[in-house]
């Protein structure tokens, strides 16, 4: 089978799997609290590229993790992705009304149950990290890590904090450590914690790999935002301009913004060598990554 | 020694140790999402009556936990507590500018950065757990279970629905046991995991105490808002009514109010019988819960 091919049948297939976790794990929308669950279920399902979840599934591949057994940090992963769009789209943050090609969650239920329902889908995360892995204390300490303070939110701190200044490109390259890369580099970790044990080292080849992936991924973004369309986003285009966001093609240009996609695919394949033909799914993500339109 | 006086002596020495567990926990306020870092630390220290620190301390007593076992529980109840009044204090929920005799976190810090630090406050509860108790799994997901959509975050999202509208006593009740009572319950559960195992018997009967506890603190509070001052609560009095949220005082009066204190007061009670003296702390709380003036 042609490669691409046989990437687009395994990432499809992943992609539809944690989507029937996800539904499992999310309340019904039948209970008392139907509007949350309602808000909840709108934040979680029917789509996104689910990136972080292929990246949970890859690195099961590497340490020969059963699916099923990375089925709960897969999960993890999106909820904790889905908690923090909704609240980015916030008014009080990006005020953004178009996700994934649907109404923003505050837009179709109301900004307080749209804030709850974040909310709960963050605890919904580590709930199942808690009652999905074996001997999960040191997979949760490490989501939220990648969450918290020194991770996720930290970066959207300096994010909101960045917004029509000057910044240095190695500002925005930290900013986005955090802000998207923290969460990421606890996908591929958390799914690879699935398997045999890793080696420090190994550890370290894997957090290299992701730190390049999560960085290459956002410049992509930065660069989409600027070339693409809502219609083939699925989000509102071109607006980290108006909101005077420094990106990576405004502050270093659309060319030498390409050729860094392309040294972080070069790097991140680069430190998937020890791991050799196990890496192939991680391999193929950071390809797809560097070369995809929306 | 007096036992209102020992009672007093005991708690403030607790409140003061869960005070400076959180200061140790909280990040400092010099790296460089700093400001972030201060909302969390506004949010956090500084006072609050550490009601659910008191009753994991408390849950512990019973089960011969040494303190210091307990103080991971106590942080992340708080933690978690702290964070659900930053957001219920936004403009999109109760829109509030007063709380623990300071301004909200929103007021001193933004809209925008109160959303993140609760959202960071969250994380740091569950790494609190996952990282400072042995086998966490089970108290993360006890801890999880209580704070999201089955929880405190859709008891918030039925009182959402109910502003304005007139409901059963039964409702409001049920409302209260996941608003409130859901995380009240957990703090002593937390505490009382730290000693040693409880049998599944014993358990009911804490969670029957602490069922009574969080519904007889917040009625409580139902009478408080409208015989107290912003001065003696530390927070806005009389907003009950100005956002036309039922409470028990406006459904049941206020003289039905203070019976049905009373009468959880001895329910709780009654409900430690089979710990004998090692609940001592916890029929303390109960007393106190039931006739303090803020």
């Amino acid at each position: 089978m042609d490669p691409d091919v046989a990437f687009a049948v395994w990432s499809g297939e992943r992609a539809r799997r944690v989507e029937s976790v996800l539904e499992r794990l999310l309340p019904p929308g039948a209970e008392s609290a139907e509007k949350l669950h309602d808000a909840m279920r709108h934040a979680v399902l029917g789509g996104g590229k689910r990136v972080r979840a292929l990246l949970a599934y890859a690195g099961g591949e590497l340490t020969a993790a059963d699916p099923g057994s990375v089925d709960a940090a897969a999960a993890a992963v999106e909820l904790i992705h889905a908690y923090s769009l909704v609240h980015d789209d916030l008014p009080c943050m990006d005020d953004d009304v178009l996700r994934r090609g649907n109404p923003t969650c505050h837009v179709v239920f109301g900004e307080a149950t749209a804030l709850l329902a974040g909310d709960a889908l963050q605890s919904l995360a580590f709930e199942v990290l808690a009652t999905g892995m074996r001997e999960p204390g040191g997979q949760i300490a490490l989501l939220a890590r990648a969450s918290g303070a020194s991770g996720m939110a930290g970066g959207q701190a300096i994010d909101l904090a960045s917004a029509g200044r000057r910044i240095a490109l190695s500002e925005l390259e930290r900013m986005h450590a955090l802000k998207t890369g923290a969460l990421i580099r606890a996908a591929v970790r958390l799914g690879a914690a699935c398997g045999r044990p890793m080696t420090a080292g190994e550890n370290d080849a894997l957090d290299r790999y992701a730190s390049a992936i999560g960085l290459g991924f956002q410049i992509v973004d930065d660069v989409l935002d600027v070339e693409g369309t809502a219609q083939s986003l699925g989000k509102t285009a071109g607006k980290d301009a108006v909101q005077r966001k420094p990106t990576y093609v405004s502050l270093s240009g659309l060319a030498a913004a390409r050729e860094r996609i392309e040294s972080l695919r070069v790097e991140a394949r680069a430190a998937l060598s020890p791991f050799g033909s196990l890496a192939r799914r991680l391999l193929e993500i950071a390809d797809w990554a560097a070369q995809r339109k929306h």
